[in-house]
């Protein structure tokens, strides 16, 4: 295929005006947690959708709304986009230069990057598929129609997403989706096409004082060998779930999820140019939690399951000290689900651990949930992507999963719509401080966006 | 012995006035770990102390200062009292009236109640002793020397008071120790006297990421099936060090400290009245942690070292959620000393048990710690105070050990001085929530005081 080199040279054009845009919706906040400038966000990004031609409208909750964007410019194929506007909270994290501001400055891994809460994940690449879009609007004009769902509660679960995808599944009709992200971990590097990804589940463990013991009110430690601890009793339930390599050991959850023969190959194949000492560089860590080979450490990352503790609760929680015991005990945790797990499923499994093992007592709240999702390698916005890469100067690498969780169970069980992600870039420093994304990559991303949208138009489906 | 009836009456005709200056003493906040109000209640209560008299100085910490204070009258005995005048904390407690408005009202246990922090432990006896001091100086004179040391940092682990006690020990010397408390569970009830309090010791456990492994940098979760969590390995790491019942299970600790013949023998008294319901209503639990015969219950609560979580923290501590891998993962702990554990070696012991499980880089910090003491029953100060509860009509049930800790080795193993602490009067909520002390209590344990005074002064030692 061609490259849409007017579209290009329009991008190169308007570069200032896009790199400014871009800081401008990163310096509104919109964190879906603490429900902090969520609909703001919302409002300001109907406000561009507009401006560049689309027709808006809300749905789902008022306080985070789903936009639909839509350019009908009666083309025969139809492409569904996906994006969010909410980002993970900031609290209690060393960021260099603050998480609103969106400075820019020589980030050690991303050369001149933008530094702001949702760079990388995903007002970033939201607004380089807007600009995308603007750039081809105004010179080849658009080459497929466009559907374009972004949603305001990616980040604690995407409540609203899956009723409003089950309620409208003819409005949004499509040939396939897609999502805008970055494929690459350097910009001269290899761009990643990822075949799927996991599920989760958030999932919020309490014990609290009750008929097995533990003391009604806060009460003085001197008292502990005769009043049980919900602290201790949370610390030791957690840890019948978990082998010594923090691995899930709960009956009806499978080691490793579903692996077909196509996917264990890609898996070799990958396995043959991984390099441990930089994978770790990049990852921030001393050390692989288990000593794999390369094949076992992809498969893991890719299809185990895990239960990760966000956060543990209990007690006094201030400086100094505070010799009580306490009346009950939380973690929050996240529960990633591989390939073949079904959500209903997994959360009994861990109730019925739970109860088996004498801590029926132990509260599990689910706050959301959804399975993995997978898409064929043949899929056509699969190979239009791959297209569209190669048209850029780059071979892709395939990977069968992706570790991160979205919900595009809602494109492949919902809608029935094979889907893919990518476009050049790099980025990272998702849901940590100092979050980035490169300013080239940024550049980058939408003009392979253009070219993706073109070489979906004219790869035959 | 009689009872001293002048000064019994001069405290019934100053009720008012003596019961105005304990609120006021008590709406003073005082609190220790997060230095609120704690000089300040130092100066207040040596203007009280020298308006009585007193001969005053401030030792130790400018912040936390030691008041000694002293009544020299020239009689042939002299008296080690010891006091505090910090508190607890109340963070995130639910009071029914604010801890510091000092209200009074019938509670369900003390019936008319002063409500407080500090009414109970130990703001409360404090002041009834100092007006049991003010009533035999107005009235007979007081029978004996006093020396009264009174610190601001029990609750934080009475960092400067061993240093004061060492390098004072010849202005300290005395023929006996005291602390005045609450001896009745009700104002018609046996009061208990203790031969000795267990030790006690501030510890934190810290996992930070490191060469074991961990997120440098607080980390999306997705990448647990790679990266360890610290939040994972503390709680593993704890969960070595405790059994089924939440008992220490650590090499060098012992499941029981020392118990001497006599000691055993009061249990076994004790144990004989021992009413299980009564006590379980009277704790506010559904059940003791075990289900043990009477005997072994009281050889548990008074012999058995015990590591309480204070307060767990890792992650996020907020509201919704937030998908990460931790950096750092904290438990703040107090470990119970019994009789015969000593404080190194049971640091050591703990560091040792970490190690030896594979949890060498868990940080362990230890903020204070002291050990257990005893006194023996024939002691003329035990012998004096036991004189006094029956000159008021009551039978003492005497206790080898009290599970709370109190740093009385300053009198055993520093001093050399034998000990008691009592005095009628009921109070509770030790620590907690609306802490009390009842006010007929406050009454009897300022006339129980003036008596053990001046049975302590008749008394042969």
């Amino acid at each position: 295929m061609n490259l849409p080199i007017h579209a290009h040279e329009y991008t190169d054009a308007h570069w200032d005006k896009h790199l400014n845009c871009t800081r401008e919706f990163l310096r509104q906040p919109s964190i879906s947690a603490q429900n902090v400038g969520v609909r703001t966000t919302a409002d300001l990004l109907r406000g561009w959708l507009e401006a560049h031609g689309a027709r808006v409208e809300f749905h789902g909750r008022e306080t985070h709304p789903i936009l639909f964007a839509e350019w009908n410019v009666g083309a025969p194929k139809t492409l569904l986009v996906y994006g969010m506007y909410d980002v993970q909270p900031v609290d209690g994290q060393p960021w260099t230069t603050p998480p609103f501001a969106a400075e820019i400055w020589n980030h050690p891994e991303g050369g001149e990057s933008l530094i702001a809460r949702g760079a990388c994940n995903s007002k970033g690449p939201l607004m380089a598929f807007l600009h995308a879009v603007e750039a081809l609007r105004a010179t080849s004009g658009l080459p497929v129609n466009i559907k374009w769902t972004i949603e305001g509660e990616e980040e604690i679960g995407s409540f609203a997403l899956p009723e409003f995808y089950r309620a409208h599944q003819e409005r949004l009709a499509a040939d396939a989706a897609f999502e805008p992200f970055w494929s690459q971990y350097t910009l001269e590097g290899q761009p990643h096409i990822t075949l799927g990804t996991k599920g989760v589940m958030g999932l919020e463990f309490i014990c609290r004082s009750g008929e097995w013991g533990g003391p009604n009110e806060v009460t003085h430690s001197s008292l502990g060998p005769w009043i049980a601890s919900p602290a201790w009793r949370l610390l030791q339930a957690l840890g019948t779930m978990v082998n010594e390599h923090q691995e899930l050991t709960v009956d009806g959850i499978p080691p490793l999820g579903e692996i077909g023969p196509d996917d264990e190959q890609l898996l070799r194949k990958l396995a043959e140019s991984f390099d441990n000492q930089q994978t770790l560089a990049r990852l921030g860590t001393a050390r692989f939690k288990r000593d794999l080979p390369p094949f076992e450490l992809l498969r893991h990352i890719e299809f185990a399951p895990m239960l990760n503790i966000n956060g543990l609760k209990s007690g006094y929680l201030g400086e100094g000290a505070h010799t009580i015991i306490p009346t009950e005990a939380r973690a929050l945790c996240d529960l990633r689900m591989a390939t073949g797990m079904k959500v209903e499923e997994t959360y009994q499994a861990v109730k019925d651990h739970l109860a088996r093992h004498g801590y029926g007592d132990i509260e599990v709240l689910m706050d959301s949930g959804y399975p993995a999702a997978k898409t064929p390698l043949a899929a056509p916005v699969v190979q239009a992507l791959i297209a569209a890469y190669r048209a850029h100067g780059f071979e892709p690498a395939i990977r069968p999963m992706e570790a991160s969780a979205t919900p595009y169970f809602l494109f492949t069980d919902v809608l029935g719509l094979d889907f893919s992600w990518g476009g050049l870039g790099t980025a990272g420093g998702s849901h940590g401080p100092d979050e980035w994304c490169s300013v080239a990559g940024l550049k980058a991303l939408e003009k392979s966006a253009a070219t993706f949208l073109v070489a979906f138009a004219e790869y035959g489906g």
